[in-house]
């Protein structure tokens, strides 16, 4: 397996590359419209795990893609997750008050600037994506936009949210929480591998399994979330937990119970990592990175 | 002037073509989700005036440029607006019941509903652009999902409804109002016609008489419509009326008066006029049009 790396410290250091990224991306405060960028702000720069990002980093290090083009597509992505959480978290979505151990963004500011600094960290990522600086070559500018686009549109995120709004009020089966997730966690992880084979031009078959690896993956970490929501600690996790239990929601726990979610996390991470074979010793890290990022605790 | 036109006519066939585009470009309504599809429909296919897509359409024709590629950019600038419009009338934002003669989103489904149509149509709007179906030169689509990105985020559009929330607590004057105005409203119509000229390689002398002619078309625009807003008839434009004065905020017309905001209208209108006569009769009917624009009772 080659060299065993020190996980945190790993993540630590994508996650303050992506926030610095994103420091410089957001536009700084200023003029009477300024409380929208600092509401932009507390949104993408609190102490995030950046998975996305992550993911995104360490698959495009196996096609050696060029370090600059990778970050501003996570940093892109990352606009993206936060802006989702933004308006998430609003009392009309989940009502929200407290993430990544701060005041949401509707708590901290007012509910009006929430929705708008969502909208705006949005059209942020797509201006991101559109600069020469992400890629000298506008054809793969564009895909990259197209497939955000799809990952993240009605037919991706929002309509799992849409679903998962919905079905809060009729009762849920195994396959209706899957495809929910699939959708509403599960476009964007995968378009953090997706992204990173557009721009190291992956082959078919490469594209491929980096497809499988980020579908298993992502399910996997939707359930391993769901255990965490079940029987993690509130203040290591940042938020408040047993939320679907409370409200009355099915999700992959309250299916499959505690040692059913363990088992499908295992088996999802082993199918996950299968995928990841042809890539030989260069998967090296994103194979260890299954096991952690499956194992958290908060 | 060569030949008059008559504009009724004109301005609906060009609506008529934007929303069976729109109808096309929006997914269909299927899957637990279909009331997020349903919601994006109900915002974007109502019978809207559609005048930024008139605007870059009949820009593009000075170009001849081809009308597939111009189409599907007033398509995508047009959810930019719809989406715009359906967060503006959020509960949390201007709090609005009625638009284009119909419930608002949020009234005809729910706010979290209208919080994620919209979110959709601002992402279909980049999904368009990126497609090869819009222009075959990457480097175009990538150049107009760069300055809609521009116009539409937090120093464009969103910015402009920020200062507009904001600045309902503290008193307003007219330079306040002319800059909030001009990123709230004037960087999408501004977008029309610099989309029409990226699409037509327009020349760099060309491009910038659009955008003064845009700039000044656009603060008329809202100065006519803070005057419609003032003595305009409900049941014809279709919307709650004397809104900014029943909640005691300036606007052109509460500053100026009426007369001095009809003369300001007439002068900017000239001023528009001015900047296109370098495209000579080309310009026709975006000449005719701005009076017809201007002097619109709905």
């Amino acid at each position: 397996m080659g060299e065993v790396i020190d996980f945190d410290l790993r993540l630590k250091e994508v996650a303050d590359k992506v926030t610095v990224a994103l420091d410089q991306l957001i536009p700084p405060a200023s003029g009477p419209e300024a409380d929208l960028m600092r509401a932009m702000r507390h949104a993408a720069l609190a102490n995030g795990k950046r998975m996305r990002p992550f993911f995104l980093l360490e698959a495009g290090a196996m096609f050696d893609a060029p370090e600059k083009s990778l970050l501003r597509a996570a940093a892109a992505l990352e606009c993206v997750h936060c802006y989702s959480l933004v308006h998430d978290d609003l009392p009309c979505m989940d009502d929200d008050d407290f993430r990544r151990g701060q005041p949401t963004v509707h708590k901290a500011f007012d509910e009006a600037t929430a929705v708008l600094a969502g909208d705006a960290l949005l059209t942020l990522a797509f201006k991101i994506l559109s600069s020469r600086e992400t890629h000298p070559d506008a054809e793969v500018r564009a895909r990259l936009i197209e497939r955000l686009a799809d990952s993240a549109g009605a037919r991706g995120m929002v309509g799992g949210q849409m679903i998962d709004m919905l079905e809060s009020e009729s009762p849920r089966d195994l396959n209706t929480i899957t495809r929910m997730q699939r959708l509403k966690t599960g476009a964007l992880i995968s378009y953090a591998t997706e992204a990173a084979g557009i721009i190291g031009h992956a082959h078919e078959q490469e594209r491929s399994a980096l497809a499988g690896f980020s579908n298993d993956l992502g399910l996997a970490y939707q359930i391993a979330d769901d255990l965490l929501d079940a029987t993690g600690d509130e203040q290591a996790v940042g938020k408040a937990l047993a939320k679907d239990e409370n409200a009355g929601k099915a999700n992959f726990v309250t299916i499959l119970g505690i040692d059913g979610a363990r088992q499908r996390v295992q088996l999802l991470a082993d199918q996950a990592k299968e995928h990841l074979a042809i890539f030989r010793e260069k998967a090296n890290i994103l194979l260890q990175s299954v096991d952690f990022v499956l194992d958290r605790t908060h």
